[in-house]
């Protein structure tokens, strides 16, 4: 990149970082714990939400936001769950910002709610500078990606709390490696949660959610 | 994003347009043609690239640039097929952009090559906006990723050449939707070719690599 635009960049980043920290505010009084979801375009990122929506829903007030360049497909099958969901269209822009994740929010009662999630733009790279607010920040990395993404993306990684392996019903048929996938999780961040799940069999999804209500309650 | 950055951004996009153009006229006086590979982090364009390097390089002269944020994993591992392959390092970078290409290419001979390719970053998004003087650019979509992506990241799929469909091998275990995968593609762009290809199996990479021929020779 160029100097000038490294410069305005960061002007950029300093106040994004100040609007989430104002929204991180507001959600601790609200008493709502806020989630964020990264990956890859077509790592699961909906079909796994879809499930923790349907599953928390029974004991929880839980919402959603889902970010897209185009199309509203994921707040319609998202809604299906019966939770709240709203949909923010990026246009051309590859991350969310805290500031559209203020302006997603305007008019609803967060107060009224256990869990807010928040689903990314599909990318492994810019969603890593942007601070949302959110208290917790989950990377996935399917089983059909390969092992090496955390070596590959390694900001990404750096930045989230919770790394879950996903579609692990197709581990042995892409004969995913595990053990290289833990080893290489851990290379990009040594203290990193890790969780296994299948949002098709429903594997690990009761684990994922117990480890966010420890979160929660933490 | 601001205004600000809007600006200073479309000056970054005019001087990497002109600078793709003149990379543009040197590819043709050299007879080489350049194709750039686009896709999710790991939908298999290294793996398809190792395979084309293979194939062709018996009948053709071929070379590779390969781009990453971090790690020469991949430049190692298609230096395995014996073609010259050179790594460009993006460090925060989500994208490549001509002048690293430029960079790269610095005291390399491509009078000598028939193929060059050039495989970007993992990223459906901010790849779509940097020309890199390619002649034809191929976006690839894995059946894991779902038959959404075109429309949900129209731009890189508009601005791409041919669409191949990776990891064909599994398509039937991930219950892959053809027909509704190539409606969406061509939702996108109604003249675009597709193909599909199995890296694994070797299925499609011939009529793959027939269609470069034809686009090189046209």
């Amino acid at each position: 990149m160029t100097p000038r635009l490294v410069e305005v960049r960061k002007n950029v980043l300093k106040k994004n970082d100040e609007l989430a920290r104002r929204l991180r505010e507001r959600f601790a009084e609200a008493g709502v714990f806020v989630v964020s979801l990264v990956s890859s375009p077509g790592a699961g990122k909906t079909a796994l939400l879809e499930r923790m929506l349907r599953d928390l829903g029974a004991r929880a007030r839980v919402a959603a936001l889902v970010g897209d360049l185009a199309t509203e497909n994921d707040a319609a099958r998202l809604a299906r769950s019966g939770a709240p969901v709203r949909q923010i269209v990026t246009g051309t822009v590859c991350h969310l910002e805290a500031q559209m994740v203020a302006a997603a929010l305007e008019g609803w009662q967060p107060d009224h709610l256990n869990y807010l999630f928040i689903e990314n733009v599909g990318n492994l790279v810019c969603p890593a500078s942007y601070d949302l607010g959110e208290n917790l920040r989950m990377v996935l990395l399917s089983v059909t990606e390969g092992e090496d993404k955390p070596l590959k993306y390694p900001a990404i990684f750096y930045t989230s709390d919770v790394a879950v392996v996903t579609k692990w019903d197709l581990a042995e048929a892409v004969e995913f490696d595990w053990e290289t996938a833990r080893r290489n999780i851990l290379a990009a961040r040594p203290d990193m949660r890790i969780a296994r799940v299948s949002a098709k069999t429903g594997e690990g999804v009761l684990e994922l959610l117990a480890l966010l209500a420890s979160g929660r309650r933490a």
